[in-house]
């Protein structure tokens, strides 16, 4: 077999198709997030994020970022082991009682990022409980549905926040065989949010556990950033409360939290776990300094919403369609992957505006979408001039409008 | 269920087998290696670490914390995406140029873990490429195990570095079918080494590629530290080396070296790498400020095997049984779990020596082991300590003494 050929003709698929992906090549200024330097062939242009996943902007929190400068200074650079053969840290205690003090619980375990967090726990779980059956919403992380498929355990697929659909295949079920639902708070790419208190309410009624994963929720929702779980005195209805040091955080990483034999359980027998170096100490200091920060701070949080309320008002009153939702991610609906591709290159270069295209397999073929996420750093000034940008898009390009 | 009892019951066991896992509470001090603060439930002491991956302290190295702490004042901490949606950031487009040509090779892949590179690189070739059969050496990582098994297509595993059975199993095998034979250069826990020429050989004759785990190699082997591959001047005949940034650059992170076409089809199918939070700046520039300075230094890898030398003509002096090979691991058999355990608590308790016992999963049972891992920092005396310590407990307690 001529492998390279092979290589190269699926490449040219994705290309053909639209979906080849290209990464902005990008250098984040500390301090003035969301401005980025842009590299490419041509030199160096200035351009505003508006997709980033570090929700609050803690990435740039002087906090974080003296805690990391100190643990470099403190320990040097690498954690140089596996938790188990060297290389657990102080920070790495501390971290995780912080994460479990968050949450509510007895325990947390730390990983190497939140899809290794889903993957080594759904499946470690999935692999050695025997005969237990997971119930896993059709929308969940790619990291979940390999967890999953990792354990070979059964698996049975609910339609997306649906109780009845969920109701009636827990009912289906062996009443004996030990079940586990796995869901998401906030859903990444729609916002959408789970009814979280009636999944655990049918948890409870067929003896189920619950895995919740909030990694697009921690930091941002809960008076001390705890989720929404906690927003909605949930917490304590989880038996696995999932979550990412990468996102609102601003750093980098994974984590559960849980009962204490739980998480012992996950450390003890998850492979993802056991044969991965741990995060560096500097990692672990820069999280456990934002976490604290957002455990007492409501203003990250107050701003964040705010200019969420402030680019939808923005994007209405333009009739630039987007689809609503209760979280603070703002999808505006293209449909298609060339066209999603080609709106993001004029905003890229025309108006130094960066927004990645997200295209199949992060969404469904014919859902490709632009999705913004304000960040309590956009001013006032950066939403009209995105949605100046996208208004002058939509009239050149006949473009279907919302109805007012 | 009662999950919980379940949970308890699963860790009992290990405690009966006597190898649940204790992870030591330590502190690493920048500039001190290998000197540590382990923390206990009785305060803090001061240990000596006799087991870190930081195989040459570049973790230490003024170098890589500078351009860390440089990382962090120019971009913040994390990366705030995945690669594709904002988390590309200029010190990982850089820091994959100088993988590509420390290997050789067109191009790189950089990946949150050697762990997650593994697993996603192999994952999905095992998946995307119609017929392929994985021929797997009996000792590959878990982390490539599990890649091979995600992949869901045919996997051959060969007898240990066994040259004559791969061959068998290749002529055995359709020869229609694509095929890829998957190795190791250094074994992490025995520190033998492969016949690289001889297995990229057999691939040459049955028209196999070839995936090279060097991640106990890269940084400490060959003119510029391309590994044992760049040392026998065997890179060119390596499909895809993979490597760690944790290990001997001192880091954390995992990365793929091969064509451009092949890093390219690993990046835009691979889901362990599209869905990952990239790696933060700061490890990225770290990382390359470690390479660059072990691409010209010797300084660190004579030293490296001045060390090794030195600790096994120590152990032998004393007749200390430990496992020969052409490695920088030095193994010190004990064969049992709860006795491996014993020596290493006493060790630590009563020397202030750091080894942890190294027991199954990590090596099959009756093989556990302390693993020694000398590095250019360990001093003349820390070896006799070392040593001294060891002979102590070999005379104490009847342990088998090799025979001189």
């Amino acid at each position: 077999m001529d492998f390279e050929a092979f290589f190269k003709s699926e490449l040219d698929s994705l290309h053909q198709e639209g979906r080849y992906r290209v990464f902005a090549d990008l250098e984040r200024h500390r301090g003035h997030f969301p401005r980025a330097t842009r590299y490419t062939a041509n030199g160096e242009r200035e351009v505003t994020v508006w997709c980033s996943n570090d929700y609050l902007g803690m990435g740039q929190h002087p906090a974080v970022i003296e805690a990391m400068k100190q643990a470099i200074d403190h320990c040097g650079a690498g954690a140089g082991g596996t938790r188990n053969i060297s290389g657990t840290n102080h920070y790495h205690v501390l971290l995780e009682q912080e994460l479990a003090d968050l949450h509510g619980k007895e325990a947390a375990l730390t990983f190497t990022s939140g899809y290794v967090s889903n993957w080594t726990a759904l499946g470690t779980l999935g692999a050695k409980i025997p005969n237990l059956i997971i119930f896993s919403d059709a929308l969940n992380h790619a990291s979940m549905i390999e967890g999953i498929r990792y354990g070979k355990c059964q698996r049975v697929v609910f339609k997306h926040n649906d109780l009845k659909d969920l109701e009636e295949k827990l009912a289906l079920a062996d009443p004996a065989a030990p079940k586990l639902i796995a869901f998401e708070s906030v859903y990444s790419m729609d916002g959408d949010i789970a009814p979280i208190k009636e999944i655990c309410d049918l948890a409870d009624k067929y003896g189920a556990m619950t895995y919740l994963d909030e990694v697009h929720a921690v930091g941002m929702y809960g008076p001390r950033g705890g989720g929404i779980a906690e927003r909605e005195g949930l917490m304590d209805r989880i038996t696995i409360l999932e979550g990412t040091l990468g996102k609102a955080f601003g750093v980098m990483g994974g984590f559960i939290t849980g009962s204490a034999a739980v998480c012992d359980f996950i450390r003890s027998f998850g492979s993802g776990f056991i044969f991965s170096t741990a995060l560096p100490p500097t990692l672990a200091a820069g999280a456990l300094a934002s976490i604290r920060h957002l455990k007492v701070s409501q203003f990250e949080r107050a701003r964040h919403q705010d200019r969420v309320r402030k680019l939808r008002a923005a994007l209405e009153a333009k009739g630039i369609p987007h689809m609503p939702n209760p979280s603070h991610i703002v999808p505006v609906m293209v449909g298609d992957a060339a066209k999603c591709k080609w709106i993001s290159d004029i905003l890229l270069d025309d108006f130094n505006i960066y927004v990645q295209p997200i295209n199949y397999p992060t969404v469904p073929r014919k859902t490709e979408r632009l999705r913004f996420t304000p960040t309590p750093m956009h001013t006032d000034a950066d939403i009209e001039h995105l949605v100046g940008a996208l208004h002058s898009l939509w009239s050149r390009c006949a473009l279907a409008r919302a109805v007012a």
